[in-house]
């Protein structure tokens, strides 16, 4: 990665003064391989929210609605205002299932589904996104920022449906949020919409580096990415131990439902425990707004040390009367 | 530069999983210093078309008309469809005069005025934009890429006039084209919409700290500058000397129109000599599609060894016919 900057840098910087690729030509065709697919099914956006703010920008506007699922991403309904969309939601149930028919029949013109979910976690099987995308008429677009570490993705889909996009982002399996690289697969029709949309250099020459170095390192970034999934699990396993209910999560987070040591849960719990770890310079999200997060408090999967603390603190928090 | 750029990748790249400052906070005070202002004042792009669409996008649409001057920057009429908004065009005379009444009353609700002008060269005055100011009841950007070449520029007059917008670029004064980043000068109030409406994330960590190291270094392209000035002014000595004209530049390129040894000119002259360079790799920019350039070619200041090797294959094309 270091070397890969290095290089694109230059001698006393020298390289930075030509434009970069307009296209980024080298990373689409290295997208495109990774993914089995051709690089006119490509497109790479300065970050994955680039790309996400091309989709609105081409697929929405005052007369073609926008939808997504409820609760989801912020950036989705400020995307719409900006083109002057109706946003339809169409609400997650409590376990955060995917609600085909109400999604498939909503009368949007684009639909943005994140799976695996967040703040949940919780991910949509292949299978589930192949039956929505058969059925919902309009442009589907499922925002895989954390496909990375599910189990299942919708990518290989994109050659079966012509209106299904997956956008992906380089800031979190990668961990290059500092680098902003996103990118989406579709029909070249679509790619070739987006294209025209998009700034001439949306991509700059380090970025487009780094993300290509980011590739050529993959087993390095598949065995980052496992050590995740192993602690998420084991992570899992202690929210359980302590009869707690968390959400199945596909993603490089938990949502979790504390109860106090008597058994009590809910928002003034969350809270509660949320400020209690927070003393403790123990950083979680807590999402209060929204019914089906209020009594929740989403976990980011950290290194070992990070989650041993973690479970310290919980266990600390559940005796706090007891002598020490 | 190349000093920032390692320390902001840091060891092994680990600062690059780190998200970016959201707002480019300290790009933002360096870029309101060196000119004089508040932070409030300036916004950060990633290369000033990302500016120019999000003016574009907060301030045109299907019921607000954007403007230019004809010919200019070939992005405005992209952005402006994009928008589905109507583009107002005021052409220039054959001299590249500001034509002031024509663009007061144009009915724009954005007009974009590229000082100095490209492809011509011809820059406007800070009294001439202050007039322009006062007088059109829109949003006016003057942008200002080659601003840096140029005697005059309008960026102290965004304190004056509230819907004065200046827009800049690192790419080319900076030599940073490969880099992405462009500012903007306006009101807080225009500041504010365009925050609103950009990328959350529009500035990666290496294109920030580039900047800012550009800035840093401001005595080494203070020079630079004066040394594309004055080869310039060289230069456009060399084209009177041939007996042609040449568009007055405060630019970083001239806007010659050739003629040949007999003393002709137009489209024909104009593109032979074109090919004539191009057969020695000598670059030069040839608009033909437009009557104000079909004429003429743009050349580029280049070094002076660039520029002495343009002066001989001159000299030569104009004694083809001469034993040498």
């Amino acid at each position: 990665m270091v070397a890969a900057l290095q290089t694109e840098t230059g001698k006393d910087g020298a390289r930075l003064r030509l434009y970069p690729n307009p296209v980024s030509h080298t990373l689409r065709e290295a997208l495109a391989k990774l993914h089995h697919t051709a690089p006119d099914r490509v497109i790479a956006g300065n970050g994955s929210d680039d790309i996400l703010n091309l989709l609105m920008r081409v697929f929405a506007g005052p007369e073609r609605p926008a939808g997504m699922t409820t609760p989801s991403y912020s950036l989705y309904p400020i995307l719409a205002a900006l083109q002057g969309a109706k946003l339809i939601e169409a609400p997650f149930d409590r376990a955060f299932r995917l609600n085909l028919e109400a999604i498939a029949d909503c009368g949007a013109n684009i639909f943005f589904l994140t799976s695996p979910n967040a703040p949940s976690g919780v991910g949509f099987s292949t299978a589930q996104i192949a039956e929505l995308a058969r059925r919902f008429p309009g442009i589907l677009v499922v925002d895989e920022a954390y496909a990375a570490f599910a189990a299942e993705n919708a990518a290989e889909l994109v050659a079966q449906f012509p209106r299904l996009v997956v956008a992906r982002t380089f800031s979190k399996a990668f961990s290059l949020a500092g680098v902003r690289v996103g990118y989406a697969l579709a029909h070249p029709e679509i790619i070739a919409l987006l294209d025209r949309a998009r700034d001439s250099y949306n991509l700059d020459r380090l970025a487009q580096a780094a993300a290509l170095a980011a590739i050529e390192d993959m087993p390095y970034y598949d065995s980052t990415i496992a050590r995740v999934v192993r602690t998420r699990e084991a992570f899992l396993q202690k929210i359980h131990a302590l009869g707690w209910h968390a959400h199945p999560s596909q993603a490089n987070f938990v949502l979790v439902e504390p109860a106090d040591a008597d058994g009590r849960h809910g928002p003034d719990v969350a809270e509660a425990l949320f400020k209690f770890l927070k003393r403790r310079k123990i950083l979680v999200r807590y999402f209060g707004k929204h019914p089906l997060t209020r009594a929740a408090l989403r976990v980011t999967i950290g290194t070992d040390s990070d989650m041993a603390a973690l479970a310290a603190a919980l266990d600390q928090w559940l005796k706090p009367a007891l002598p020490r």
